[in-house]
């Protein structure tokens, strides 16, 4: 018999670790051609537990896959002039820092310190331009890709392995006819992610404490890059029952998406350390991403890689 | 660039002939296995040009693909007989009869005629029966498929081809959380379309013009097949915009849908003879297909073959 004959729920609960791995095949594959393992260094200069947690992480998850990590835990007085250091060091091909350094406004300023040839989090002012703009190059005769930020491009991929992306549209307009809200826009992860999904072709409802913003290429995506209209009063009430796709990336119960908000059969994908979902999400999900964590590190390791690709690109120009 | 610089139309348009291919492909496969060329017995016995055009289009279909194909053009009043007799001659594989011949119930009558093992066109009351319960085999062993009908399989190869069915979710469940409007509520086509793709996990607007039916498994798709319920007061107004997927199957301008009722990004079916959708329907769409046809008729030969599989498995039980 098909279906369900005892009333279970019809949710396929996707884990991250699946996704990670057919994103690891692709990143070995690459690797294999560059022909060195890749250095990357991470700066740590806090005492917060889950900064470290996360250095670890990447530390095992490099080594694991033939990528050199290498922390170095120093001052925070320091971090200026040791990241400008190993922007020139030739040694090093990446580099991440662990935030929150000051917490404040500072922080942004020592983001952009990072050399953009060594920023394998994507967060330059240069690739964040590129993504905003749609456009995938650093240079005119495209051989060197643009990065895009670690936790935006990990939903990407999540969608692209789960079918949200029609392959059988062209690259580029594979979300045409989806509609997606995010609920999150924070400069490094829910804003991007709006623009990269509008950009793809979806309809997306970005939804923040201030209200709710429409990204979108405009009515048959016929414009090149996405647009941005304020939503006027609305609330998540008004965008998760239009949504095909749901992306919670807010803790905090004000931000807790209603199961009866959502669309029946909708796709929800949780990117929030607190979960976004209610525990019932399965009883009207098609798909439930619960966490995406392993994702983001594999796709650390792909930004890592792409800084090499790009750096051998410059020096086969060069030559 | 990636986008239309041009502003050009982004919708992608499908032809039959393309999805048709793949479905030839795996025909041949299956027809190489069982090791002989299938007969079709086609019997026109109405002067009716638009059946007689479509009695050769078969005609050179089988012969082009490996099947022998015979047309027996005869009185109406003879068909009764006509058929008893295919019927029982094992030279026979598969019967096609080309409508209307009374234009009235009689028609019906004779469907009924045709033995459910040479029904080619999948309409004897044991198929059309198991395709409402959602049942896809007729024997407990599940070794004989129950067939469908050629033009509701039609759309289901071509909704397959288009990834409306999401491959990642399990088979029997892959239109969960497609809403989808078919216009047509025939006994041949629309309504058995609307019960496959609810039973398929969609949520479907069924509309004609004694107004619209919702098919569905339910919230969550809990249930084994579809139910349906009557939207008291709905139009095509009503669904249209609610619709990822719109098909299109009744000619006549009472029943033309607006482009401007179009979600955006929506993938747009035609199976009417006269176009359902407006000229402009691209400006919207996301894909839309303007023709059927020539996947009906590759979908005819497949169940041609499935009827051949299902006597060998016949066979193989009693020997």
């Amino acid at each position: 018999m098909d279906g369900n004959a005892n009333g279970a729920s019809s949710c396929k609960v996707v884990l991250a670790s699946n996704v990670a791995k057919d994103l690891l095949v692709e990143v070995s594959q690459g690797l294999s051609k560059v022909g060195k393992a890749p250095l990357l260094v991470g700066f740590l200069a806090n005492k917060d537990p889950a900064a470290r947690k996360y250095a670890e992480w990447t530390d095992r998850t490099c080594h694991e896959n033939g990528f050199n990590f290498e922390l170095r835990e120093i001052d925070r007085e320091e971090l200026e002039s040791s990241i400008l250091a190993a922007n020139v060091d030739p040694a090093v091909d990446g580099i991440i820092v662990y935030y929150p350094i000051f917490g404040n406004r500072q922080d942004q300023y020592l983001q952009q310190c990072t050399d953009v040839s060594k920023d394998v989090e994507g967060l330059s002012h240069r690739y964040i331009f590129k993504l905003y703009h749609n456009e995938r190059f650093l240079d005119e005769r495209m051989t060197q890709k643009s990065l895009l930020p670690c936790t935006p491009l990990a939903v990407l991929k999540i969608l692209d392995y789960l079918r949200v992306y029609n392959s059988i549209l062209p690259y580029g307009n594979r979300l045409f006819g989806r509609s997606i809200t995010v609920i999150n826009r924070s400069e490094t992860v829910g804003r991007p992610l709006a623009a990269l999904l509008a950009n793809d072709g979806a309809c997306v409802y970005s939804v923040d404490v201030t209200g709710v913003q429409q990204f979108t290429r405009g009515t048959g995506i016929k414009k090149n890059k996405h647009e941005v209209v304020e939503k006027e009063g609305w609330g998540m009430q008004d965008c998760v029952p239009l949504s095909d796709v749901v992306i919670g990336g807010v803790p905090g119960e004000s931000f807790k998406i209603s199961t009866d908000l959502l669309r029946d059969g909708a796709v929800c994908i949780n990117f929030s350390t607190e979960k976004n979902f209610e525990t019932n999400v399965k009883d009207k999900a098609s798909i439930y991403v619960p966490a995406i964590g392993k994702v983001t590190i594999v796709v650390l390791l792909r930004n890592l890689l792409r800084l090499v690709q790009n750096k051998q690109a410059r020096t086969q120009q060069n030559a």
